[in-house]
């Protein structure tokens, strides 16, 4: 992964083999990123992402493998008790075009990802709610 | 939902139970924004998504309930004779990932959206095409 | 099709019969852009969109013809060898709300489609890689 600064925008490029949320990671940890929001493309070829069954309140893993190409991978950066915490949603298209997605828990990249983060001045922590079962925004 | 304004940025959450194009109109109004690009993800238990026959000039509908995540959602606020307008396009992937998705007409909140709105510094009005059967952007 | 510029974001209409892909070009040469991230909704009569077989390093293609909504339509203007460059990928909802898509090779418009052109004060150029058999960025 490599990537560079414009003003308040990161433009990445995770590389074969990566994973993305890693990669994010890495990158709102080395510039102490508090709040952004993501936006990507590019190619992967695992990845899972679930679905959240909000009468359990428990996520469900749906895992894909082969060539897909990402055609939405968005999201936000942000803290839970001041800490790093990503959220990001994904979908990809099979070799036939056909489009799975949902929450993202992993990618892995195949051939390239081209992310810009738009970095935004200000901070959003998180708290559990416990009546969604998730880690909302705290306003 | 509540929401906070960083600079140009906005990022609001919307709640369980609410709808998605009411709170973008609410935000819109209270702001005063006349032009904007929203960006979102988030988790839905019933949304209303149109694709226009263009040879009809009319929108048909499809209608969704379940457990769906969010993947991508994107659009546009304006005016149209002054007057606040928006336009939003939203796909969700089901329980097993699939993905669909189309014009958004109506998304009811199942968990938690999360949505950031670019304040545009300028205006672009719309006006009726004839031909087409939509509101356009006019400049 | 036509467009404004506020700052450092374009909006642009563009109109019906007119190719995505040409469009962005269009734009990006007129306003002298080495850097941007494009966000776009709108509706598409016909488009074709890739898959990188990353075995093969080679892109396959799947078309599409009929109403369909864009969901997704992402991606980035930068250069290679200092010349325009482009890299969309586009996910769109059929009839029934079905979502198909991938690297974005050709999209004509049939209704409107909306852009939103975000301009980075900045130059990212690219590079053939030859292991992975893209374009990719250079930094």
């Amino acid at each position: 992964m490599e990537y560079r600064k414009f003003d308040d925008k990161i433009i990445a490029r995770i590389d074969k083999g990566e994973e993305i949320l890693e990669q994010v990671k890495n990158i709102a940890l080395k510039e102490n990123i508090k709040l952004a929001n993501i936006n990507a493309l590019g190619a992967v070829g695992e990845f899972t992402v679930g679905v959240f069954k909000t009468g359990e309140k428990k996520y469900y893993a749906n895992e894909f493998k082969g060539d897909f190409e990402i055609v939405s991978l968005t999201g936000t950066i942000n803290t839970m008790n001041g800490e790093f915490y990503s959220h990001l949603h994904m979908s990809a298209g099979d070799i036939e075009g056909k489009v799975f997605g949902g929450h993202l828990n992993k990618a892995i990249v195949s051939a390239t990802c081209e992310m810009i983060i738009y970095v935004i001045n200000g901070e959003v922590d998180r708290y559990k709610d416990e009546d969604i079962g998730l880690n909302l925004f705290k306003f």
